[in-house]
């Protein structure tokens, strides 16, 4: 059970969409961070960004934000789950392009600390062809999930088990992106 | 110098306000997010507000949020920076409110991971008077601040030393808020 009374029945709204509709006032602009980082057009495919999304998660070991942007990613890209998998289990021989592979670094040390993202990391993007707004972006997008991960396990959300529990919102995140994907009334 | 071309010269932009002009399209939902935690009226005063802010980006390591955040407490707290200056050295003794001190504690809790926090911390903070929204927000600036440190220090920005370089940027957001402090043309 959450540590607040959000007034939701948490198994209908798990994880963020519980707090979301507790605080709209806070859900308009984390939506809205949401929708421009991972679903606005983009150099980046959606797919690639969900990935460093999930990756991200994962690291920070959050479980709800890490089954939704798994499925996110999974249902953007050819690979499907398999890829992201691949990625979450060893970054450095997974199927990944290697400018995406040098942006999923940068993901990584950000996950840890943004002091931990040095010359090299980006160096090392750039040669791969990044630009400076996907590595902006990448940085933004770790930064933003270390805040979502903390977010949801801060106020100890209820997160569902299996992937089933998470095809419905990821359905409703590419047909109609963050802003609209969680009913609010 | 930053890990990116952001446009700007650094001594006049530094710490956030240069990936903010570099990419107007995040710093909208960004500076909204501070206002609405920060800024708007709350029954936690905007200075103990400001003060979780720079207690957590102390606690990261990020020198141009948590000067930035410790000025825009100070100004806005009676005891100005004496009482910035207690809490960051030591919360356990800090001459601050016990409600306060409570939700210093779970913010704590929270810049290491979200799984830190307990029913135990939460009930503290209940105990001494904090409301569910009082939790809520505390969690989420404690949160929102473990990614705009990763921000500004993933993109390697700069941050001016001394208090005095604070100063200004302290009276704007207190006079006009976070949308309009920094000049986006």
């Amino acid at each position: 059970m959450a540590h607040i009374d959000l007034g939701v029945d948490e198994k209908q709204f798990p994880g963020i969409t519980g707090p979301m509709r507790f605080r709209p006032e806070t859900a308009k602009p984390l939506n809205e961070l949401a929708e421009v980082l991972l679903r606005a057009p983009h150099s980046l495919p959606a797919g690639e960004r969900e990935l460093i999304a999930a990756y991200v998660s994962g690291r920070n070991d959050c479980n709800f934000c890490c089954a939704s942007h798994s499925a996110f990613a999974a249902v953007q890209l050819d690979e499907g789950y398999t890829l992201v998998d691949q990625v979450r289990a060893d970054l450095d021989t997974a199927p990944v392009s290697a400018k995406l592979r040098a942006l999923l670094r940068i993901a990584g040390a950000v996950q840890v600390s943004g002091r931990q993202v040095t010359t090299e990391l980006v160096e090392a993007a750039r040669a791969e062809g990044a630009t400076d707004v996907e590595i902006h972006d990448t940085v933004l997008i770790a930064a933003a999930f270390c805040m979502f991960n903390r977010y949801v396990d801060g106020l100890g959300t209820f997160a569902p088990e299996g992937r089933d529990a998470y095809a419905e919102s990821a359905r409703r995140v590419v047909e109609v992106g963050y802003g609209n994907a969680i009913p609010m009334d």
